[in-house]
């Protein structure tokens, strides 16, 4: 493994979308106890189900501690690369790194890690076995790897169509937290350098109460060139409201890369999901403190998907919606599976499946 | 990765010779300060001289536990990958999976391990670290993987020449901490099945004070089919001439699986070398107790060396006879370069350069 301190992009290399062809997905075993209820025995199952799924189409590499090994390997079917790594927690979209390829090979980018916002606002400290995967992840897979690490970022906060285009949110990249010596400017050029990137879509917000800062993530994806999901509620009252129509304001009124218009596909929301007082009694403290409060709204939202490369696994949050949601998606993804699974016992961690997920592009 | 039960040699399958291709070498960075002087420093420079020549034709793979993974990386070169795991010590040989193929794919054979003896005359305990490694390195190679785990036996017991014939010692092998519930003929069926072997050649002893029980690897090695190099030492007074001259007699007096005759080469062994004071000092105890003592002769032998893709690497001590076992095994392998490495620092952990190491077998 190089250590490259080049631009990903002067070396003819870019971030492919989502929906292209894949190698692999890199997954992490989750233990947190604080951030997995009853000693992440429930979440384990719910990962299990989605690299069940992954692993019909493509290589799932799943990150376990040394101590977690004999439960990923005795969960988890054969098919499936167990490699030893230390963690802090276990979201691959955030930790993992960010793939890069110039058709023939592929180079990993090796962002800052924080948790989320460091000591300003992050969610754990320490962060440092989190922050030292994406190297020994390009490592492990003999890939060369971009030292990013000055600039904080994690791959939930942002999407790319492939083609050109990045779409972001303002609220976490901008965050206090992350990169506050950055200007918008600085931080578009960072992009656009490292990711292969011409035009820059900031919506302003994500999903309410996202512990994230509102990662892109989990509001709105790319399913083709020029078309997007967001999530979407009608109900006025609710605070999402505003923020999903601020979002959809500005896709209705800006072009992609390519200078194409933007479809939009609302994707509706579930219901407010909201932890109850069983699931927080099963997590642990942080620091004495809880990490969930009883009636806590959970950032539940369907446009949390992971798109593999025969399938779609999509959130299920037993809510009206869920099969709309999935209907939605077979539509939009007619080449692929839409799979729902029931999700609860990830979101509970903060995130969802495309969270604990992160895409290796395909490369001969 | 999927665990077999099966026996190797009836899935068609057999361990190749080491002179055969590689696809690479699997190693251990160095930790253990019980055993390698003064927190292990020298020996990473060793160690690091090693795989900087096995790496000129092969692909080394390096395990460093999750602290020392920034050492390793630092100290090695990009081309080299490094995969986190934990272990007790890092004698890859005889912890990382004896690989088998069958020409097109290749598996592991993860044997039991207990540390050289167990509860009998085991060198450390816990070895639970080590004993899970094979497995977990199949895994990361995406190799299928036969659990072998109810025989204790390490790599450096064997040898073989590819052709259906294994040389080992029934020092080590008929040793009361490993089978001692299998009878002679019991492990040689054992043997015959897992590695695709017709005959067994059984010599009596390895090296004086070897405290692996006499591993062959540090005695005698096959250079050829029907060609063996033997550590030698002309000195009667020497505990090591009878030791020698009892091998040497068997192997004068053998056929391997093709019924040829071996031709014996006889490698002469460096004047004895025993550990100083000072390296003594720089050993931390085990369980308050030294694990050397001042004086004590190490079992140096300059036939544990590696056969990598084009070059051979030999164990110098600092010797008179350093020269002419590079001379020798040069004349052996007319295709390869012998390289010899200063080795004291290997040596002072217990064994040397074949031990660090463990050939994966090409495979297309």
């Amino acid at each position: 493994m190089k250590i490259l301190h080049s631009e990903p992009s002067c070396d003819g290399f870019r971030m492919p979308a989502e929906f292209s062809r894949h190698y692999g997905c890199i997954m992490i075993w989750p233990h947190r106890r604080d951030s997995w209820q009853y000693g992440a025995y429930e979440a384990r199952k719910a990962f299990a189900e989605v690299i069940k799924v992954i692993a019909k189409s493509e290589k799932v590499i799943v990150c376990a501690r040394y101590d977690d090994y004999d439960s990923a390997r005795s969960m988890l079917p054969d098919n499936v690369r167990i490699i030893e790594m230390e963690s802090d927690d276990s979201w691959a979209r955030d930790v993992a790194p960010t793939f890069v390829t110039n058709g023939s090979v592929i180079r990993g980018i090796d962002w800052g890690f924080n948790a989320w916002g460091g000591l300003k606002d992050g969610l754990y400290f320490p962060w440092d076995k989190d922050n030292k995967m994406a190297r020994k992840l390009c490592d492990s897979l003999d890939a060369d790897c971009y030292d990013q690490r000055d600039f904080i970022l994690e791959g939930g906060s942002i999407h790319t169509d492939g083609e050109g285009t990045l779409l972001t949110t303002e609220a976490c990249l901008l965050s206090k937290g992350r990169n506050p010596d950055l200007s918008k400017e600085e931080i578009e050029e960072k992009l656009k350098k490292t990711l292969g990137i011409q035009k820059i879509i900031w919506l302003k917000c994500g999903i309410y109460n996202d512990e994230t800062n509102e990662h892109i993530d989990n509001i709105c994806a790319f399913t083709a060139p020029g078309e997007v999901v967001l999530a979407w509620t009608d109900d006025t009252d609710d605070p999402q409201y505003a923020m999903s129509k601020s979002c959809l304001d500005i896709l209705e009124n800006t072009t992609d890369a390519k200078g194409r218009p933007i479809k939009v596909h609302k994707l509706p929301l579930p219901k407010p999901v909201c932890i109850t007082q069983k699931e927080c009694d099963g997590l642990d403290d942080l620091n004495g403190e809880p990490t969930r409060i009883p009636g806590e709204r959970l950032a539940a939202s369907y446009v949390n998907f992971y798109i593999a490369n025969h399938s779609v696994i999509c959130p299920q949050f037993g809510d009206d919606n869920d099969q709309q949601a999935i209907a939605i998606l077979s539509r939009l993804f007619p080449d692929r599976e839409v799979v729902g699974i029931q999700a609860r016992d990830i979101l509970i961690g903060g995130g969802n499946i495309h969270c604990i997920t992160q895409q290796i592009p395909f490369f001969d």
